[in-house]
């Protein structure tokens, strides 16, 4: 896919790494694949004037994960992440990416690029690497409370980003519930089991239980953001615990140490698989323009991985083709957007 | 603890693994702590004679998964499972144990072993096996929907099976949500947080996330049975495929490979601490008898400790301890079961 005809607006504070990371990151995405970016940053810092088609505009107010994300974002118009959405809007940029903090992104980005026509509310979705392929989880915080239709909408988002941006021409989508049953789980899950059943764009595999999701049993797995959230961070951490484990065990144990040493290539393989940056981070599904929040634990590479993701989504227009989706969806079966009392 | 007053009645149908595994594991907990028996299983299959203090009761129908746990429960006295409820609230038995269908254990010891005075939902307790300590987590499948007042019940429920079964004098207690701040999460969460600050039986350590749970912050960690389900099973999942990722890693790559076979005993104790049949499987809690799952594929150790938990449970009168903490609780905070609307 060439990307060098899009430009992506960055948010430039918020790397925990430090600003030499972020450069980095930049001149990796601006090199490789000739990404045009704005960066809303410090211009004392960052020292990019030999790249072409990057920018920094000097911005030195950073919204953090301590400050509540909308009334900082609504009294805050100086703020690096505000600029960079507002610059998105503006046209002068395609899609946003921050390393900062997501409630931030979140508010931002919903105020500023509005939602895509039909959609209740945005979701965040995760790109989750698994051995065999990259699982699209949906909703991971942008909802604790949800719906059955907003359940429902959640599928044609991830069903559409896997099918757009990451090529999948027809998305497995399953449901994450506590039985495989259409009966089993909450009653919006059960309601929403009903209304996707039989969804003619993408392979509806009913529900999914917690341990089909690392395993990868389909290309889009949906929940409410709540349970999401909860989920990533729990598979996150085990991922954590469960190579520290192993790095414990291999130095407690002499003959194992040795075999841990060896190991150890296949062990940073995996550790790099199964690393969130290897996807770039988070997509806010559901707006107009593309909003990614990366990993504010971001390596270079973590950090060129985000903003690889949000031109991507640009140049094949995801927010576009996904409005046209559930537009069709929902002139053709009258489930989605359409339920009383909403 | 001594165990050999105590008698446990077995369901004896539902073990994958077949009759000479669920032999082999009333053996280990017959002969290794004196625990009396009452076997509900074919007379035919099992050959127990030689002990003392376990009978066979010659039981054949099994409630399976497949089968609907309300309507199969009320309707067929002669279940395996139904009698073993019959034979604790009969008092022949101090607790039960199944091998078998949650479901149908669960809603056989509702009906049968009542609810304790002032519980409004019995919960499912977990005992996650973790490098460092074991983390009761609950509830993992009994509620899928709740009310703020259940997650605070969960939490005295859980605290008061740490202090009287598994020995923990001061428990620390967390709340799953999706962030560490107290108004963070679903509206239940943020009002069982304000209802536990300040808890004086256990030390109630706000918030966790879900990468707390896999790292044990806590010695219990409380959410409802929708995400407590979900996230157990992606946790199980997590661990499985990360080994299985090693594993496969270790054999494609020669160097690796010779390393990963000298990994072989590391990875075996690490599997077996992150296996869920080291604690011997879930507990119902409020109840007024002990009610304990195992994993249907236990192998006979696995059996042998889910006896051996119940039996603990049995022993100390956790159901007891448990009712007089509520109660005590109760009446000294208002803040248990008072609520009105409920």
């Amino acid at each position: 896919m060439n990307l060098s005809g899009t430009t992506v607006a960055l948010d430039g504070l918020g790397v925990e790494n430090g600003f030499d990371v972020l450069e980095a990151g930049i001149r990796l995405a601006a090199t490789s694949e000739g990404i045009g970016l704005r960066v809303f940053g410090p211009a004392s810092e960052l020292d990019l004037a030999d790249l072409n088609r990057v920018e920094v505009i000097d911005s030195t107010d950073q919204i953090t994960n301590e400050d509540d994300p909308v009334p900082s974002v609504r009294s805050r118009p100086d703020a690096s992440i505000v600029r960079a959405v507002a610059d998105v809007a503006a046209g002068n940029s395609d899609a946003v990416v921050s390393l900062g903090s997501t409630g931030a992104t979140m508010a931002a980005s919903t105020f500023g690029l509005k939602r895509s026509r039909g959609v209740k509310r945005p979701a965040l979705a995760a790109q989750v690497p698994l051995p065999g392929r990259t699982v699209v989880f949906l909703d991971v915080g942008a909802n604790v409370d949800v719906r059955a239709q907003h359940l429902v909408q959640f599928a044609w988002l991830g069903a559409a980003f896997a099918k757009s941006v990451l090529g999948v021409e027809r998305p497995e989508v399953g449901l994450l519930s506590v039985g495989e049953e259409a009966g089993k789980g909450r009653e919006e899950v059960v309601e929403a089991h009903a209304a996707l059943t039989g969804a003619d764009e993408f392979e509806f595999v009913g529900n999914v239980e917690g341990r089909d999701l690392p395993a990868g049993v389909a290309d889009v797995i949906v929940t409410d953001g709540f349970t999401g959230n909860v989920v990533l961070k729990a598979l996150e951490g085990t991922v954590k615990t469960v190579v520290g484990a192993i790095s414990e065990a291999a130095r407690k144990n002499p003959v194992s140490a040795v075999g841990g040493l060896m190991m150890k290539p296949a062990l940073g393989g995996l550790r790099r698989d199964l690393h969130p940056d290897t996807t770039g981070g988070a997509i806010l599904l559901g707006l107009r323009k593309t909003a990614v929040v990366g990993h504010g634990s971001s390596g270079a590479e973590g950090v060129a991985n985000a903003i690889r993701v949000a031109a991507r989504a640009a140049a094949v227009d995801a927010p576009g083709l996904t409005e046209e989706m559930l537009h069709r969806v929902g002139a053709n079966r009258g489930s989605i957007g359409s339920e009383p009392g909403v």
